[in-house]
């Protein structure tokens, strides 16, 4: 998606160690505009796929979650980091790594909002090495709902998380591929 | 703003102790069309503030404010709890009181994305204590940068935060006032 790509090419910034810095229009500094037109080609990409609701990760998931809700008509859902006083007892709970924390965190989803057969659609900021995702996924499998697709806005492709998700056989769609961050590069 | 207040009527649960439950439609699960009838609402009631960018606080103001933003056409920066690894060493950074954790969390701001004599306007969820808004206009100060509004999709009147705030002599605008919820009401 053009947008993207040229917005990462413009001010994104290889900090080293595959960490790419984005947070002056996807994370911590958002371009509503920008997540708005890239809302809008995750919601054309899945418009086939029949998701009933939306699922990602806070934080920076929930800005391009929550446009592709806006653009497709469903409601976004998105996993907890830590359980809110306002969330009941049942809960479906898995821990992933988190890519530049180095530490685990847990992903929390009340069973309020994930249902038996509901079809869910992945929606999420990056596909780095696909675990985080894969977190993501086991809440679906824990609430015996059916996922239907996985997207992000960037991949680094380098990491391998859509060869990773691919054993769970549903459409993969990002919005722009880095290759290679070698050397401080940031290839497309 | 009709919908909202129909919303909360529906769905809104009164947990005791002033807790708001509303993890349906705003915080853990997201109603992202209604979000963006909220946002087009808080910006056309700030149109005319001259806003060049929105300060929200992470999580639940993000929806919020991306949608404010959205309709004003603004970056949106949202206040983290912790630091990243993408966060350069020069930050704004306060404390305040988590309504519902009853714990001190930490606002921090990358000192990129706010700037001297910047016209800020502050979005977030909730408009109770006040005092989660008033750390948000501390790093606004810290960054010498200029408050011109400050707006929420839910006041909760009875918690006082619309009289802390009134010291700043900005407009404050909110969606749905909440008066009453004593005794296990909720008075609109």
């Amino acid at each position: 998606m053009d947008a993207l790509i040229q917005r990462i090419m413009r001010d994104g910034r290889n900090l080293g160690n595959g960490i790419l810095k984005v947070d002056g229009f996807i994370n911590h500094q958002v371009d509503p505009v920008l997540m708005q037109a890239c809302g809008e080609a995750l919601a054309q990409r899945f418009a086939h796929v029949g998701a009933q609701k939306i699922l990602t990760a806070e934080i920076s998931g929930i800005a391009p979650a929550v446009m592709t809700g806006a653009f497709l008509g469903l409601p976004v859902v998105y996993a907890r980091k830590k359980k809110p006083v306002t969330m009941p007892t049942k809960v479906y709970h898995t821990q992933a790594p988190s890519h530049t924390k180095g530490v685990m965190v847990d992903l929390i989803v009340s069973s309020e909002f994930v249902h038996m057969g509901e079809r869910i659609l992945i929606i999420d900021d990056f596909l780095a090495t696909g675990l985080t995702t894969e977190g993501l996924v086991r809440l679906v499998q824990q609430a015996e709902a059916q996922l239907v697709g996985i997207g992000a806005l960037v991949e680094k492709q380098f990491e391998g998380g859509r060869a990773l998700l691919a054993q769970y056989g549903v459409p993969i769609e990002t919005l722009a591929t880095i290759v290679n961050m070698d050397d401080g590069k940031i290839a497309l």
